[in-house]
């Protein structure tokens, strides 16, 4: 596959040397996942250095039918940033910080900055970014848009769509258009900025964002809890919420199998509980007020739950080191997969009220359909994101003939009891290349019907990372 | 005007003889915007009492091609909510509470429901619903949706579309967009409900909305501020906000000359400070647990701040009283200002960093273009919403020939400074049908076009709400 030299000859005027890739060894980081899982082609990589340089490069490719792909930092877990042909237009070129807005709290930046430049950003304002996630060191701000991505602080902060406070986007015809504004309150009209937070790059080129920074903490508080239920468990998180209200900062759910895996495997986390409980939750309270005291009424709280039987065992962390180590063993709960077998991960959400009867009916179907693999279970508790997991023994999982037959098994059996709950089937991860049948099967064909028709009007000749989000329209 | 004898017997069917409205007298109240000022004129007024009747009144209507016209409580001061001809169609017979969710903090409710009627349901949880307004007890949800409605918690909470976790719509074909799952965590696609917030009735009828609950405030600490400037003043609401965090329940604006309206005409209602300053800011802490103690820290930092010569006089509220007293004195602006002189009140917002750049350069032009009017502000400091007021004495006001004209100079004026500050020209009322114009001349193009898409994806035939929102096509 080669790009007509014409088109190359007129990228090359557009971008510069820098900013065109050709070489099939230059294109190869760009056409494969970070996990190694699946691969695409492109004819050239576009890297710009500046809207202008991206808007032209976008309508030479789109005006010859050749589709463009837009690539953050590349670490998307469902291949949504894998091209399939058409060109791959990278942003790394592009991370200036355009403006830091101490008094409105807004950080103006180019969508190639990663998001850990971003956090050194906002601390320079003594202010956080408050989006947590683990590859923040190569996840770019135009991708984590796309995708709207969630993290550990989502509970208190929100996703990427409730922190991203206006895009600048490059459409598919070369237009751009700029919403940068950055305004707490502007009714004129649709937002954009919520429109393009989590279209997957589907209705055009993310190149600039305002993002809503948030004051730093200066004081916290971490507990423990074991409850012999999942009910009990939501009924101190209620009581946490109402009580602390905008403090909680992270109320973590595991099980029982998940905290034997991370106790089983690095003897040197400490389990702070006496015995492991059935259900463990991990809460942390957090305060931009230096020394606020958060400890004696959280005990308080916890005391009178206790005396009403809502709670097994607790501990409150007494140092800073006791923190560290509980935060230290939530961490720990991947590798420690990794090590206990092969585990199937979900990324479902339901309501909070309804994550008891979710577990409890995925439990009956794993255990009907899946009798080899043990369930745990990972959650954001109070955002009602479930991460159910079937660990499958090594053994079992290598003897399979087909194991992606398997996996999509698991994953379309799950999806349905989230659904039967209310639930979503991919709350954090988004959609990419790997979900879209999931898409057409499971998602309302009037939404559906409003989503294609929007993307048309972005891009009437679908030349925007095709493939990806939107299911094909048969 | 009359109604095809055909279509009111569908409707009859439909609806029942309580759901439709076709003599002068009963349409009467649904023609006119509640203060008066602007009328039209409609068919009938359908009255569904489901989501079925409405979908099914909905598309016996626009089947024959006659325009619908959504109104909720008909507080709107943009004569969104006017009928240019065609139908009516009125939420008030659905005010069912559709489900309480305390463990997911969540109402869902129909859209006919008063927001009086949410604060009440969400007290009965022991949490509130955080939007204030003053017609809450005739303003409805699905109105205050399509009006992305702000009000005095969009500092600390958001306006409606950050308060909205789903909606369901009436599409203008009859079909139904139900996005009520009311996820925290959703990553299949663009956001339905973020879309719906603010588009003022043109993409279809609102029936039904998950709302998002909150904490009550348990304690608080209240203070009025005089400042010589308005960068001092945002300087001290800097420091508040980074202190404070998620505690700051309002930051409000006012300069002398509102200041001395109220002094003037309230004398009752007490002025804390020695003197008048030239700008005052009124502050709320607001904390959800019990006996937090606010006053002191806040102490310490007003102490510090006056220490480096930022603040002029300030006192803090020692009791409940005092408290009220200086919220009092607020809320009594509109009523001072109507006892004073005319005046003419924007709804522009820029961001806090540019709120001393355009109200000087605002002078600059009213002085210049307005000499007869005196200048009054109210702002939400931290939203960056400026009331900018231009109190022209009565007499001059009524010697005018042509009143209207005036006030679409002063604001056209005014509009062009809040742009050329890179704000927006309206914060919170919305555009209706009084501002399509400025939306003309004033938003960008590109935006303008994909929001015009939009709308004809939603409604291909132009017949919800037309007239409303967008500018006429030209």
């Amino acid at each position: 596959m080669t790009a007509d030299p014409a088109l190359l000859a007129e990228l090359t005027t557009i971008l510069g040397p820098k900013g065109l890739l050709t070489e099939a060894a230059d294109i190869a980081p760009y056409v494969t996942d970070f996990r190694g899982r699946r691969s695409g082609t492109a004819l050239a990589v576009l890297l710009p250095a500046t809207v202008d340089e991206a808007a032209a490069a976008v309508r030479a490719v789109t005006a010859r039918g050749i589709a463009v792909f837009p690539q953050g930092g590349n670490t998307g877990l469902c291949y949504g940033a894998v091209p399939q042909a058409g060109v791959v237009i990278g942003l790394k070129r592009m991370r200036r910080l355009r403006q830091a807005d101490l008094h409105s709290g807004l950080l103006t930046v180019d969508a190639g900055m990663t998001l850990a430049e971003v956090h050194a950003e906002a601390e320079k304002l003594n202010l956080q970014f408050p989006l947590y996630l683990g590859s923040e060191g190569t996840a770019q701000i135009g991708g984590l848009i796309a995708t709207n991505a969630g993290g550990t602080g989502v509970l208190r902060y929100g996703a990427m769509r409730d922190l991203v406070a206006g895009v600048e986007l490059v459409l598919a015809d070369g237009r751009v258009l700029s919403d940068l504004g950055g305004l707490r309150k502007n009714n004129t009209g649709y937002s954009m900025t919520q429109l393009v937070a989590g279209s997957e790059g589907t209705l055009g080129v993310i190149t600039g964002a305002v993002l809503r920074l948030a004051p730093r903490m200066q004081s916290r508080a971490d507990c423990w809890l074991g409850f012999a239920s999942v009910d009990q468990a939501l009924e101190v998180a209620t009581r946490i919420r109402a009580t602390f209200g905008a403090l909680v900062e992270a109320l973590e759910m595991i099980d029982r199998a998940e905290a034997s895996y991370v106790v089983r495997h690095f003897p040197d986390i400490r389990m702070p509980l006496a015995a492991l409980p059935d259900w463990s939750l991990m809460v942390q309270l957090a305060s931009s007020r230096a020394d606020d005291v958060l400890a004696p009424q959280l005990e308080a709280l916890l005391a009178e739950a206790m005396e009403e039987g809502l709670i097994a065992d607790a501990v409150i962390a007494q140092s800073e080191a006791q923190a560290e180590n509980i935060w230290h063993f939530r961490h720990s709960v991947t590798e420690a997969n990794k090590l206990t077998g092969v585990g199937v991960v979900l990324d479902t959400s339901v309501r909070p009220s309804e994550v008891a009867g979710f577990i409890a009916d995925a439990d009956r179907v794993a255990a009907a359909r899946f009798p080899q693999a043990e369930r745990a279970i990972v959650a954001h508790l109070a955002d009602g994101n479930v991460h159910y997991i079937l660990m499958f023994p090594r053994e079992f999982w290598t003897a399979l003939p087909d194991k992606e037959a398997m996996e999509l098994e698991v994953e379309r059996a799950i999806h349905d009891v989230a659904i039967a709950h209310g639930g979503s089937f991919s709350a954090e991860h988004g959609i990419g290349r790997k979900l879209t049948e999931e898409m057409a099967r499971l998602v309302d064909p009037v939404r559906l019907d409003m989503m294609a028709g929007i993307k048309a009007v972005f891009d009437p000749q679908c030349l925007m990372n095709p493939g990806a989000l939107l299911p094909p329209r048969g």
